[in-house]
């Protein structure tokens, strides 16, 4: 759709520099956007590409805004001032309320008229779905799930069951939700599966990626808090509980039962061993291990940056000849007494 | 579904302390149970939950027996016995026999009457699928595939073709079995594609996680034998084969060729390279990575344990000094002899 | 499908040790081969089996053709030529044009009518599969998408919206092209989607695994280049670029803008961060992970091979307490003085 940087000054409470009757109808990067584009400056490191951007206008700090060749959007906050921009100039696709014809909805399924039900989607018995809610082709909503008004499941996301999502979330396809917990027990003739009851308690505003996994609890509910992000192909084992607010980027792990605090932020490849808590405002770097409960927000880590696999063949035999190193030191130290 | 004491004691074969006649009909936590719950008591770090349990009974050893305010089932393994009793009172959906009107079932399958073909299934031709068996919403069942007794396909499982299941196995959403193994031969002008011709073998009660993809094999098959336990998200490469009874948490990777043996325990991120031997009774620590074969049972680790960032750095950058350590400590003995 | 080896060595170029009238029908492992299959023998270390093998032929280096009990031919890449040989032996199912009756294809789709789209596939409005395109079940094919020419999506394949891909393409059940970015803007009342508008642009001859996730870009398109392989449960983050004929196994992350070289190794669990650059034929090792930008051709690592549980705590207590040895030894060093 089309604006006025006018109206998206007013809209988003942003000062313009330059004249409000310029019009822009889509976001783009400032090397490659045209004069019907507005882009944005939040990286200093990209600020010589602002001289010669071919923007309509630009969204940018106040102190960068004297070296803008084009109109100026000016933000505290470009990055996200850009997102709610792009928010209205890309809208999600219109919702066409009501079930397709291939869909399979129970007859005690609840759902609401103003919700889209979409090709070859699956609505069982005890499910509801709310207002203004969006299931995508080939979803799964099984029984007793609940999906929140404007939640939108994309295509082929499964609710297995008792899953209940708030309102405004967002899940990318093939997500797995509520699948049972890797529950198990040990008998001399082999593995006796230990049933999950539990089920899944989303609240409003998250969003969850493709193909990530998030089992249903044990017994209780696996908890995930308002406004939480997690990218794709995680996995949230059962009766995990994620504060409000916590991103985590692919292919992180949390292990059975662990209690992660509110705006944490957790890298690639990271993840935590289970019952273990760890406290708000906690950044875990890529690939790290959390083995025990934190207790202090901060950044932890214990990945290790990749070098030429030679010298990194060094340091590893270097490493595995501690042990003969302290001993010589402490030969040394001795023959010095 | 309800039941009595009684019944659960001759059932599980327990000692029965207090009154055979009491009712219970789900299974809590000690810390949520009502007078109509059963719980457990295994870990005895919970143990201070059983003085205040509202529990109509709890499964515990005999040694704790004696601390229990409610009725107790004494048993030797608490967990094992309360994943039983979990099981009948928390059964899995009964079967609707019969093929839904909107799954696709070639005339070449051969489909048991007691099996249920759910809504959107596909069931390709010179499948078979067993007596009392389970194919979810969504499922694909590809060309000469075997989904034997009672084994329960979830929704959205994909076995591509060849794919050889026994019985009572459980496979959880998103799982996707008997995939083209990962078979590239290199060439001056790009990648040739080495056609993946085996299929994939699965014994009997084995449990597959969501979004989990087991390759097949090149030539031979993949093998995964009786009882295996495999979490979400984990890779199963071509031609691998893994032993009765071995266990797998989320996002295990074992690389082509790979051969592990039987009650093994691998933790969450570990993965193997490819044509190595792991021996039974091997338990991988998290983020390890195996890189030779293992010939003795045991303990195997190498993943780092995450700790405040500041710190991390310094240790990284006196691994990364080590040389000069080392060399340091060179010079003392020499200047010492 | 049936031949000889005298079409096989005129077809692929290989001298031929025997006689041409032999006939194979398909391929084996040289251990249980028998008179009708066609083995290989490309690594020296399963020379052993080549003497007993029961193959009606092998097909192997000219050094290793003096040792062969069976008819040979000859090929200076035998696991390229093997593979060749094994495409013409067990080639892929022939398609069946047309749509099936359970698909739902929008009005405003394009597709060729010698396509094949299967049971219960969406191919919605504005999309568009070329000729002799395979579209499998309950595959969802989003608006603006192109399936290029002789390109198949296996079962329950998405591509999300906007996502163009090459001709000659396989991709593995569960894969997910395009789905949104991982793009979120921090404010104090918490995260700001930023909405991702841009595609994926995926080259020719490219293959990708199952349940391996590919997102679009933020603005501009995430880009895979011709003839790359991606393996299982794969992330590629939004606007990665990807060189020609990079390989990853299973379970790699590219983050965010990270730029990858042509002829790239990436092994099972390694990853990068986001917004770097490795150049041209880098090997990167399993588990490793890569933070700054690479220059320099050679294989990069950062994983530990693993030991003994016992004997990997001894190194891990060591490493930790490398600060005092450090200090040990300055104190040495300055009582020598």
């Amino acid at each position: 759709m089309s604006t006025t940087l006018g109206e998206l000054a007013e809209q988003f409470d942003c000062q313009l520099q330059g004249s409000p009757a310029v019009a822009v109808d889509h976001v783009d990067s400032l090397v490659n956007a045209d004069a019907t584009a507005i882009s944005f400056l939040s990286n200093a490191a990209l600020k010589s590409q602002l001289e010669t951007t071919g923007a309509a206008a630009v969204i940018l700090r106040e102190g960068d805004a004297g070296d803008s060749p084009v109109p100026v959007l000016v933000s505290d906050n470009p990055y996200a001032t850009y997102a709610n921009i792009a928010a209205v100039l890309h809208p999600s696709r219109t919702l066409r309320p009501g079930v397709h014809a291939s869909a399979v909805v129970d007859d005690d399924a609840d759902v609401a008229e103003s919700a889209e039900i979409g090709p070859h989607a699956v609505i069982e018995a005890g499910a509801k779905v709310g207002e203004h809610a969006y299931v995508g082709p080939g979803c799964v909503v099984g029984p007793g799930c609940v999906v929140g008004e404007a939640t939108r499941l994309l295509g082929r996301v499964t609710l297995v069951e008792d899953v209940r999502m708030g309102d405004r979330c967002l899940v990318h396809p093939g997500a797995v939700i509520g699948a049972d917990g890797f529950g198990n027990a040990m008998t001399p003739t082999g593995w006796v599966k230990v049933p999950q009851v539990g089920g899944v308690t989303i609240g409003d505003d998250v969003e969850i990626g493709a193909n990530t996994t998030i089992d249903c609890g044990a017994i209780d509910d696996t908890v995930i808090g308002n406004g939480v992000r997690i990218d794709n192909l995680c996995m949230i084992a059962h009766n995990v509980i994620i504060g409000e607010h916590t991103a985590m980027a692919a292919q992180v792990g949390i292990a059975g039962s662990a209690r992660i605090g509110s705006r944490c932020l957790f890298a690639g490849h990271s993840g935590t061993v289970g019952h273990i808590e760890v406290c708000d405002d906690v950044v875990v770097t890529g690939k790290t291990m959390i083995t025990k409960s934190i207790t202090e927000p901060g950044a932890y880590s214990s990945g290790w940056a990749g070098e030429p696999a030679k010298s990194w063949a060094k340091t590893v035999a270097r490493v595995r000849r501690l042990g003969s190193l302290v001993d010589r030191v402490a030969k040394l130290e001795k023959d010095n007494k």
